[in-house]
């Protein structure tokens, strides 16, 4: 396999699966160059180029409002959603909006790895709480929260990725999701709701999101076009209160540079309105659902039976857990003498040593064969290791 | 007029003064096109779809390392360049890896209305410094300094737009940058040089950069596409010293979402590489100029001889100064019933009484016919005013 443009740290001919990126093949290239076309054989292009409107782009919007009220009964008012630069914009604006230097948050554990990373950057003390197979433990969460407001402290928010979690792929069901916003109330902390994952989903529908189920209440929920359409683009959307929204859109870094990105957040909106988006979801989500089939049948066959995974509905990852004799951190040197790379469970917990039997799969970015192979190598390295 | 995509609050039909805009007559929205038919004529346009190197696009960082070098004689590598989602992005990451709420910064009186409050958002405790004709002023600099020792506290930077500065387009003369250079090494502060109009300059060359002057020492300097392209492809540089650019590169923000918008990033290092930004900004200096010429030929036959103003030398703005008898939020007023609107002083500076006597203009964004009418109107008002 040649990667023509690697995920940062892949060695050219290595299986990279740990990247969490969407698989090149799956890019609607075609599509975004048939909006690219359309936008100037329509002219009035002049709006990519100029500086733009501090909430997004309208059209985007509009769209996005749209659909979201459709899809899931929202009653959104395009009050409440603004464009930003992906998910990862999102995050690092809610930081810099909701928080200080040492103040709490609260995470899963495990947690996405690079959201932790912003956290640490912003001097946040994260809390991580303990998952089972459905998710955070909501009575973990209580004890954690009569813990620190036995020392008169309360965590700024909760972040959680609700749907086919980074790097578990759990989804978290509505029971717990309407104890958490019970806690949200109680204990005074806002509800991050990265769902980035959202539209990769195989199966039924997915539960209400926090922010329907809290009618939007000091939840702040971020979705994106990296995972279903391209990360190259840099869009996503962030869904709050209007009081929320226009805050971020009064924020000096809007004011100063304009909205995210006109020219791709144009050719995003085109791409959108034409229809071009409903239609490469219904494709790519069988695609997805494909891989992770394939994923979990290497996984089956593969893995001794000591070895437990997650069977997740949608997303991109599947989440491993070892046999005490086998150590990760040995594993993932064996692999990479086979030119094999996963996630180590480390990064994606507070306390390293929590994922030292985890790892993070990822389906999404390697073709088939790699995928299958991939699994293959690393089933024979485990059932070497633990023999 | 008609704007297509008006700058915000300008209403239709209305003679933005106040418009920090590139004019939409000078966006080379062709030469635009003719690089995005050129990537997608070349192939290997999977890069603008995927996520970026952190550092970003590695053509563009090259070929501007190289610019540089060439232009200004420095000795870049490209260790020290990042490619950034404009200034905007630079001056927020900068706060956020050097500055904790609370901590101060120096700014000068006036300064960049934006950058202030993005400070602001930061928490940032402001202390602005008086400037005369020739910029800051560096013996109240200095005494600022002590000041702040006295109580145990020094900044954490100094901001400052050295060339055609926004809002009054001066440029700072060589010693004084030197002068500070030496107070940021004895009280130890880091220079952010926000240079986002050196390619917008129409006579002799600037003087050496901070970042030149100090050999990249504990200098941070930010570059722009915004002025000399086009906003909307939300594209800069960051310069600094490799340590510096790692620790950007390496923090939680970059690492999730990936470097600056790989989409227009290769569009804008096409766009470089084919040596038609270059023509553009030999072409776009002209026609600058220009704009700044009937500016200020406007100004000479339409204020009193009590009003005085900046006569830069690039950049996009003019400063002004009333007579005492005119106060500027009047004169606003009444300019709003013209149709008309410019920016008033207030907002460049951190005490706003001390910007009551001044206003900002921008010859960057009108057509010439309403730049000229648009000075008539403001020169006839004040005239009355000050009768």
């Amino acid at each position: 396999m040649i990667l023509e443009n690697r995920p940062q740290g892949v060695v050219a001919g290595s299986i990279p699966l740990f990247a969490g990126h969407p698989s090149h093949e799956l890019l609607p290239i075609a599509g975004v160059q048939r909006a690219v076309e359309a936008i100037w054989r329509g002219g009035g292009v002049t709006r990519l180029f100029d500086y733009g409107d501090e909430q997004g782009n309208a059209q985007l919007i509009e769209f996005l409002v749209e659909r979201l009220n459709r899809v899931e009964s929202l009653g959104l008012r395009r009050e409440n959603l603004m464009i930003i630069g992906g998910s990862t914009c999102g995050v690092d604006m809610i930081c810099d909006q909701l928080t200080r230097a040492g103040d709490v948050v609260l995470v899963d554990a495990p947690s996405y790895r690079d959201a932790l990373h912003i956290f640490r950057d912003h001097h946040l003390e994260i809390r991580d709480i303990d998952i089972d197979e459905s998710g955070v433990m909501v009575e973990e969460m209580e004890r954690m929260l009569r813990a620190l407001a036995a020392q008169g402290r309360a965590p700024k928010f909760y972040y959680v990725v609700p749907n086919f979690q980074n790097p578990t792929g759990i989804t978290l069901p509505e029971p717990r999701r309407r104890a958490i916003i019970k806690l949200s109330r109680r204990y005074g902390f806002a509800i991050v709701e990265d769902d980035v994952y959202n539209d990769i989903r195989f199966g039924d529908d997915l539960p209400p999101s926090f922010y329907a189920l809290a009618d939007g209440e000091n939840v702040l929920r971020l979705g994106s076009f990296s995972k279903t359409l391209a990360p190259g683009l840099r869009m996503g959307w962030l869904i709050a209160s209007a009081g929320r929204v226009a805050g971020f859109v009064g924020s000096g870094l809007l004011t100063m540079g304009g909205g995210a990105n006109p020219f791709t957040a144009a050719i995003t909106a085109e791409y959108c309105r034409s229809g071009a988006w409903e239609t490469h979801l219904q494709w790519l989500r069988g695609q997805y659902q494909q891989r992770r089939d394939i994923a979990l049948a290497a996984l089956d066959a593969a893995m001794p039976a000591e070895v437990s995974f997650t069977r997740p509905a949608g997303g991109y990852f599947i989440w491993l857990r070892l046999p005490p004799s086998v150590r990760v951190d040995e594993l993932a040197e064996r692999a990479k003498q086979e030119n094999l790379y996963f996630a180590p469970g480390a990064g994606f917990f507070v306390n390293p040593a929590d994922g030292a039997r985890h790892l993070r799969l990822s389906f999404s970015f390697l073709p088939l064969t790699d995928l299958r192979g991939g699994i293959e190598i690393l089933g024979r390295l485990v059932r070497e290791m633990s023999a």
